[in-house]
């Protein structure tokens, strides 16, 4: 990427801590970590052990743990996940002053009522805060909460535990809450008590869409389905929930950072707002209640992060959202290059930078927020 | 919508002939037409039979038929879905020169394989024959295939017919294809065919997703989930099978109208690419393969109606496939308005024709094209 006036920040960038690595490792359903030394495959060296984490990997594990021959499942996981050196030098290699890092995906969504009550999330978090203290004014983080938890007092504590660990700057969350989406009545609380502390939601993706929507070919197209459609087509069925449930009035405080520029929202707002507009039904409450409109929301209460590839999408993103709410992200370690070193350049970064480029000019006031600026407003990015 | 110098054409606009209608009204399973008058609500007259479409309508059907005092289902069967001087009414109050009308969801999806290779098929096409016939010059229509006949000699011999019908300027099609999706193999002599004829395909949703990944307060979101998002992302997934199967460079004849603005294909066409660059065994396949990008598909295969109700949309729909391959449209009789009389100005043709205007400036080259001048050009809407 080229030399810039202001800081460039990463706002998609996870860390899996060597704590959360050995639970996957011990786990036999997915999420996973799992070697499979005879067998091997182009991306992968035979020592990698096997990241599983999606249900639509599912099949492609059972096949692997029945037949030797069959290709390796899941994705190699590299150095790239649980290094901190590795983070620092992909960052270097890509001019990214600050990442402000965070788990990735399905975060704490798998414990145990027990677990989650237990020392374990604090242990993760406090983690987080420590590789942030080694590298000052480098990294933040996202904190995550231990959403399984029996009460939601574990949950609010955990926020306010959260909320002491000097780089803490947000929470890093899927679409399941505490089990019945983010619409959920008894998340609200948890919305509220997040507001309250001037903690956003960063709200990634995990479940996608029930396999049966790709179709009985699904598995000759290899991730792409699920990871470029039902990554985004859920987060964008979880905000409009939130949406119809009128979490963001009731809480209108809250502030989320909607990943991949918000699924597919910044292109299907108008829809939504015109079928809201002709259900005579919801119309009707609307007005009562003074709801705000889905623009609204967008342009008050929602940030999108930078990562949707190409400049077609960002430019409905800032369409959507206004130019001061983008926020630049890779999603390192995911997405690595299969043809150049990995220790270089990254494609996935390139397409993500030059989307940003081409749509608000290189060097352009619109282009620095996008790359960093609005991250460092926004997320108060400075070290204390 | 203010004079134009090209004339105004609507490419999604549906009508349900008389013999479709009484189809409906036979059927006890959806889709169907049954009077509930015991029941009335704010959008409907006790007279209207109600029209019930969708798999998420299921649930308020089967409480209606048990419950009298709940809600009426689905929507008011007005003289807007099957009276042809209604349809001219509409296209006279919004300033529409030409309409090219289509049987609307779920086409003949639902026909036994005995009445898809019966006459009926072909009695429905022959009788939008007959309407555009009444109203030269502004009416033009979409065939509908008898996609569930036991053979694709039935599907072959009916694009052939309809290809001899004067006013035919494509086929409308659903998703299911022959019940295995468009990325079927089996598909393929049927696209082979259209693209002969040089019938182009609209592409339009039906099924939206399983209402599962709507979650368990949706009953509180009338029909805003499945058709603000289940039906562009059905739409989306359907495309871009379509385009890992390979289909658009084994029929590179083949041409689609993609409803919705393309669903979401437009925003999410970055990601798709970037997803295929990151999977090593599909980047292999896709060079070894020459495959075109799906950028090529959007810029040279595949046109995108203007039915997307805001500019953001509307302007990545442009982004992606230029602004000589939109056409606008009114998806009339749906979304009619509640709060004026539905034999005036819709609020719903108002967003879209606002969309084109914001987009590209009023009058403009471009907004002429979109209003018309494409379609007019790619569909060849003159009376022979």
């Amino acid at each position: 990427m080229a030399s810039r006036k202001s800081k460039v920040v990463d706002v998609h960038t996870h860390m899996y801590p060597p704590e959360y690595i050995s639970i996957l490792t011990s786990r036999s359903t997915i999420p996973l970590v799992r070697t499979f030394p005879s067998q091997q495959q182009d991306d992968s060296k035979p020592q990698d052990p096997r990241l599983i984490l999606l249900e639509a990997e599912i099949p492609s594990l059972q096949l692997a743990l029945s037949d030797p021959s069959a290709p390796i499942p899941g994705r190699p996981l590299t150095s790239h996940y649980a290094s901190l050196s590795q983070k620092i030098h992909f960052m270097d290699t890509h001019q990214i002053d600050i990442s402000v890092i965070s788990l990735a995906n399905p975060w704490l969504d798998f414990l145990t009522p027990e677990e989650a009550s237990g020392p374990l999330p604090a242990k993760i978090n406090q983690d987080f805060e420590r590789m942030c203290t080694l590298h000052p004014g480098r990294l933040f983080f996202f904190a995550t909460l231990p959403l399984t938890a029996p009460s939601a007092d574990v949950i609010l504590k955990s926020i306010e535990s959260s909320k002491e660990l000097k780089h803490c700057r947000g929470v890093i969350m899927g679409t399941s809450g505490l089990g019945r989406g983010l619409d959920d009545p008894n998340l609200l609380p948890v919305f509220e008590a997040l507001a309250q502390h001037n903690l956003p939601v960063f709200l990634h993706p995990h479940y996608g869409l029930p396999n049966s929507v790709y179709g009985p070919q699904q598995e000759n197209y290899g991730h792409v389905l699920p990871l470029a459609l039902g990554f985004p087509m859920e987060t964008t069925i979880a905000v409009a929930r939130m949406y119809l449930a009128g979490v963001f009035d009731a809480v209108p405080g809250l502030r989320m950072i909607l990943a991949h520029s918000g699924g597919t929202l910044p292109f299907l707002a108008g829809r939504i707002e015109s079928c809201v507009l002709h259900d005579g039904v919801l119309l009707k409450k609307f007005k009562e209640e003074k709801r705000r409109t889905v623009w609204e929301v967008l342009r008050e209460q929602v940030y999108l992060d930078a990562v949707v590839y190409n400049e077609v999408g960002l430019k409905a993103a800032i369409g959507a959202s206004g130019e001061d709410r983008l926020m630049f992200g890779t999603d390192h370690p995911f997405f690595p290059p299969l043809e150049t070193d990995e220790q270089g350049e990254w494609e996935s970064v390139g397409l993500n930078a030059q989307a940003v480029r081409k749509a608000l000019g290189e060097g352009s006031e619109g282009a620095e927020g996008v790359m960093g600026g609005n991250a460092v407003r926004v997320l108060k990015l400075v070290e204390e």
